[in-house]
């Protein structure tokens, strides 16, 4: 079996957690702010110094290929350079730079393959500088009208996404989109962000999917009332109505499956004020599985609260959700492969969290690979993968593309 | 029995909404801002017109009084003018207007008083644009220190309450500040704020003092994680801790006494972002009963949390208190005996709310009487108490005015 170098791939990562280094550890780098242009140059300083050419795409995706023996599509390997703000040194960028240090290995060590190789790169995945997550690849598989997005302004300025493009010279031009005529497959190494593989003692998670989700919100109103005057038994109390909730799914949720997770992550409480009994609450409830049946269930349950809890109004709203995204079993198998055969343990599982690789998988065969995160923990400054963690996930990256390369 | 003016009494509560008039019913009239400014000089023309003379002290306050028969102390009338930002037309203006209609009537149909009169006004007493609530009687009866009052700046801005005071022309002296020598006893009427006269159909409160709180902040540490990727056995999610605490706590204060009050009013989340399990929750815990040993009660519940919850570390922060003001009994006895004689029906209760009287209680004999609220609300644009209520309330402080000044 392939190995590629653990020490240049350490290297890799101790260099760019200097783009945009918050001093504590982590770092910030939203798309095209001073640290992200840096990271940028950084990648293309070194592929071509490697001898791979670089192309841009109208998003500011950067594709950087070695050539092949034969005339064939590319093979892809990609991920992104963000981060979230105060964010960690292995979401995203891990994917890019395994990809990058499996070409060099392939380049240096003279591996010869028939398809050319792209390590690819994706803009603004994070979506913490311009809404929303996975804005390139949507924008590049038809899931994102293109118009609208580049009119996504900056949470925080007028600044739409398209005029910080422009203003960073990295647009480039729409034929180099990732397309199903030029490339044949596409791989996405990233961090599990998640304790399973860590939990169970696994070295390699085998990704066979980005697992359904929804979104709602459930919505209390009560009425307001003065907190020393008015006797307890009156009260129509939305934090009692929505405490009572929340304990509520905890149980009945927590029954439908062990595997099924749901967050209520965004809360607001009004009119909070120490002195007033509260008036409105509004939850918001994220939910996900790979079944379609468990997650029907779970709309039934949240369905199925009726209209008035604790003397409170109750009603819900009903977002935006996901299917299950199914990767491609062949794409999946050279992944197992490569774990089994360099003798590393692995796990199957679903993604929990989105990543390009879902709407890539509506124009080719997809699939990711997962190194363990310690605790569990991402987007978090603490965020952590061990050096050798890393390069395990990079010899498996390095495997399987030669076995893509041999079959495809 | 003496009765007062139902349709002066009306016309005054009338002119009053213009001052800092939403359109939407409610008013915001906050210390020295210009609707309070125009309160202020309609105060002054009224009770100038009814012969009455004006005394400002340092802090703003207003003393309009009317000569008695003898060489005696003062009994006088008090309330506030502001109001909460999106507040109503009776809390704090009910008492002032209610004083002067009293002292309109004492004037106008001739009733010879031993004491002088005194309708008075309280500078700022909601708090609403300087922080504390009743920060003026609190310093005129020792409980603030005035210099680091008027350091207290807007809630919105650098202006300082003592430059506020300045700018607005209506600081005076402090030899006119309410004392024990020159004052003999003191009456503050005011709207219930809660549901209990309403409820019971009663017409007055005969209130006996003012009840004892406590004020905590109960803190969750958690640790936050990703909403899909992270199996829910391992969360130590923060809002499901506040979540069982909150229901506990109903349930073990709920069971401590029929009339006690408890709030959660405030409630902070962090990070809250709908894809992440919250790792920080903060609640405020607002506790309130007359009985010390109740209160006592409270705080063994609060302080019986164990140091872990649902995996969350718990702990709590003490915030200020007060302990329970009793009124004085000869105070209670001439509002209690005056609703009896005029033939109103009333209840005797425990203000829940923090008023003037109880920091005048400390230096003058002193008590108040409550009208109904409709529906228990107020501080809120809806506030509202009938002509007819205001009126039985206006008649009774007569009476017991007279009651006040045939006996002190």
């Amino acid at each position: 079996m392939k190995k590629t170098s653990k020490e240049r791939l350490s290297e890799k990562l101790e260099t760019w957690k200097h783009f945009g280094d918050l001093g504590n550890g982590g770092i910030t780098r939203r798309a095209f702010e001073p640290a992200e242009i840096q990271a940028r140059e950084e990648f293309k300083k070194r592929i071509t110094a490697l001898g791979m050419t670089l192309e841009v795409d109208d998003v500011g995706n950067l594709y950087a290929t070695y050539p092949g023996k034969e005339d064939l599509p590319r093979i892809v390997v990609g991920s992104h350079m963000d981060s979230v703000i105060s964010g960690g040194n292995y979401d995203g960028i891990y994917g890019v730079l395994s990809g990058l240090e499996a070409a060099e290995t392939i380049i240096t060590d003279k591996i010869e393959l028939r398809h050319p190789l792209t390590v690819m790169v994706w803009t603004n995945e994070e979506g913490s500088k311009f809404e929303p997550a996975m804005m390139s690849s949507g924008i590049v598989t038809g899931k994102f009208d293109k118009e609208k997005m580049f009119a996504v302004k900056d949470r925080n300025s007028d600044l739409t996404f398209g005029q910080a493009l422009k203003d960073s010279g990295w647009e480039g031009d729409a034929k180099y989109r990732l397309n199903s005529k030029d490339y044949c497959c596409y791989f996405e190494p990233h961090i599990e962000q998640g304790p399973v593989l860590e939990d169970g003692g696994f070295e390699i998670g085998v990704v066979e999917g980005v697992v359904g989700m929804i979104n709602y919100d459930l919505i209390l109103e009560g009425v307001s009332a003065h907190a020393g005057t008015f006797p307890q038994q009156y009260r129509k109390d939305a934090l009692k109505a929505a405490s009572t909730i929340v304990i509520d799914l905890w149980d009945k949720l927590g029954k439908i499956a062990d595997d099924l997770v749901f967050t209520f992550g965004e809360f607001e409480l009004k009119p909070n004020v120490h002195t007033v009994v509260p008036n409105h609450v509004k939850i918001s409830v994220d939910s996900r599985h790979r079944d379609p049946e468990i997650m029907k269930k779970v709309v039934e349950v949240i369905k199925s609260i009726p209209g008035e809890v604790c003397k409170c109004k109750f009603s819900y709203e009903e977002h935006w959700g996901r299917d299950t995204v199914e990767f491609n079993k062949q794409m999946v198998g050279y992944i197992e492969e490569s774990a089994r055969e360099l003798g590393y343990t692995y796990h199957e599982m679903y993604s929990g969290a989105g990543h390009d690789a879902q709407y890539v998988s509506y124009i080719l065969p997809a699939t990711m690979l997962f190194i363990p995160s310690k605790d569990g923990l991402s987007h978090t400054v603490v965020e952590y993968s061990s050096p050798d963690q890393c390069w395990h996930g990079a010899n498996v990256v390095l495997n399987a593309i030669l076995k893509a390369d041999a079959e495809f």
